[in-house]
């Protein structure tokens, strides 16, 4: 039944992901984004080449503030110091009364049990999508990263899986997509996936299905990446040379570069 | 009158601008910058492009001996945490008690109740400058960006009043500067107010007048900006360029690109 | 007999330097880095470019667990916060327990007074290397940064003293190299010291020597400062070549433009 379901919705996913960014550029959604100090700068970049209006205050006493006005949240575990962690909690209950959609970014949960804990929590509290790599993913999910438990893991959490490596597969339980776009010079950059990450966020301001929006988002992300490496001598004009393709990419390039399955 | 004594000066600000931007280089101004997480670093680099050298600091017990050795300071709301805001309180003092010239950056001040009401405790400490945008102006001041309430807010606040937006607008009260310079693509940076601020901070460290030094500073930004959408191909080589540009500027682009009344 | 026993190793340099760093590419330590919010995200792109993997984190709760699992620790006292100064005490601690190496980077310690005496309590604890200019260097060890207290501060603290400047000095209290590469557009981004000393950790991880390890780190990272510079257009380019040519450093490059004695 899912091959029946899934195919069409696969080789349209370039034309929906061509929809879902020209939303995000005309619509401007603001993203607020909890992100680690590493990121925050590379990441606001990301957002705003793409369209869309980014904020990062982190202070707990005026989160709820800045979440009330946004579209979408980012929760990224990447530095986590306690006014961090506070945040984050207080951002995803904002987020959840006024029915925002809010994305998590697990970042290095598997290095340290206090993360993976924090992380287990929030999971709890239902992110319309997860976006991690397989080490991530195992200690979050404490499970090997195969497409039956990324499946699996889906369907208890309500949450769209976004796994994420050479190939990157986005699963909400019954719908699977696998991206092989992208780069390895793209690996060579700080916080290229937690810019990722965000862009998701924003194109889950604009599109109800977070599926399709999460695929939409690592599609656009991984070919603006294709196109940058195409162009740049080495990892610090990727760094430079993606967020211009961003902000150019278009229907005709998705549409042609596109390799998902 | 205004229009007496302020037609020669704006007439002569390109010329008293490379002025001020060619003693900022043989200064070399400490410029100490509080600022958020997200600018830090393109704040530091703008300002060693345009020739002064940066401190970021903003742990409270020992941002006092930064700011005595600085030559003006920098406060940007940007990210607001509790240790920020203690510690812009003491910066704030010890600019002012050793009449150090500070400008302020009330950044998001629209945004959050707490932002807007700590911002207008700054503003009673009689900054030099200020630079914000509409909506930011409407929230610290209660009123319209007009020309009639920016001319009496600087009045009534003893402090120049810069707007930035598609058109800069730099009052002292008296005298009025409209800037027309610029790229629309500055806005698709991240933290680029904010470093323009940092650069109007350098400006003030070697210019008594506060309101010529604001002007100056704000002018070369957006002619640099605009050298650098000439070559740029997208938000990110906009970043870079301006960079190279603002260490390059000079006073024959400043005279032929300057678009001010 | 240093002249007897120093001359071979140091025309030998270059060499090494090139093993050390090819050496780093292949087994692509880990480095902790503790450093201030205004380099985290270049000094990151720095590791990454030369092959090396960064983590960032210095929440006193987990920082344990990264160091841990490092291969070299960063401590660079940019900004100086409570939370970061708690977390480098635990951080170094682990990191003698472990027997990992960890470099210090006292950044401007010569400009407020309780930066000093922590850097002294730091020290105490034996870095295996400490990069500083010469103003950083008298706060520290009080004395003038003439070759003699080089020699003599590093045979006390048991530590590679490595002075940086227009020539980068890098003494066991034994051995002495002096390095003339690297360009003074160097000087005009930020962090570009920090970063450097990243490097540094990252040699140290894949080398026993401290000396070569400290002293090939510096010569690869003033030659990819070189080659950049030669492509730049100022400042801004500056920071995007040197990690396009750091990722590309080969031994040729390195033979062909070291200016060691």
């Amino acid at each position: 039944m899912h091959a029946l379901t899934s195919t069409p919705l696969i080789s349209g996913l370039p034309d929906i992901a061509a929809d879902i960014l020209s939303r995000v550029r005309s619509r401007s959604p603001r993203v607020h984004c909890m992100t680690n100090a590493v990121a925050q700068n590379f990441t606001a970049n990301v957002l705003l080449a793409a369209g869309a209006v980014p904020s990062m205050t982190v202070a707990p006493e005026e989160i709820a503030e800045f979440v009330a006005r946004a579209d979408a949240l980012l929760v990224n575990l990447g530095t986590f110091d306690r006014e961090r962690r506070d945040a984050a909690e207080v951002a995803i209950e904002e987020a959840t009364d006024e029915q925002r959609p809010w994305v998590l970014d697990p970042v290095f949960v598997d290095r340290s049990r206090p993360r993976t804990e924090f992380a287990k929590t929030l999971m709890a509290k239902t992110p319309r999508a997860v976006r991690l790599n397989g080490a991530e993913f195992a200690a979050i999910a404490d499970a090997d990263p195969a497409e039956d438990a990324l499946k699996r893991y889906a369907l208890d959490q309500l949450s769209v899986i976004a796994l994420t490596g050479v190939t990157d597969t986005v699963t909400d339980g019954a719908r699977m997509a696998k991206i092989e776009n992208g780069d390895p010079l793209m690996g060579r950059v700080t916080a290229m996936g937690c810019a990722g990450t965000a862009l998701v966020a924003a194109c889950l301001a604009v599109e109800a299905d977070p599926w399709l929006a999460t695929s939409a988002g690592l599609l656009a992300f991984a070919i603006a990446g294709e196109c940058a490496a195409a162009r740049a001598r080495g990892p610090g004009s990727l760094a430079v040379e993606i967020l211009d393709a961003l902000a150019s990419l278009d229907r005709e390039t998705l549409l042609m570069r596109a390799r998902v399955r």
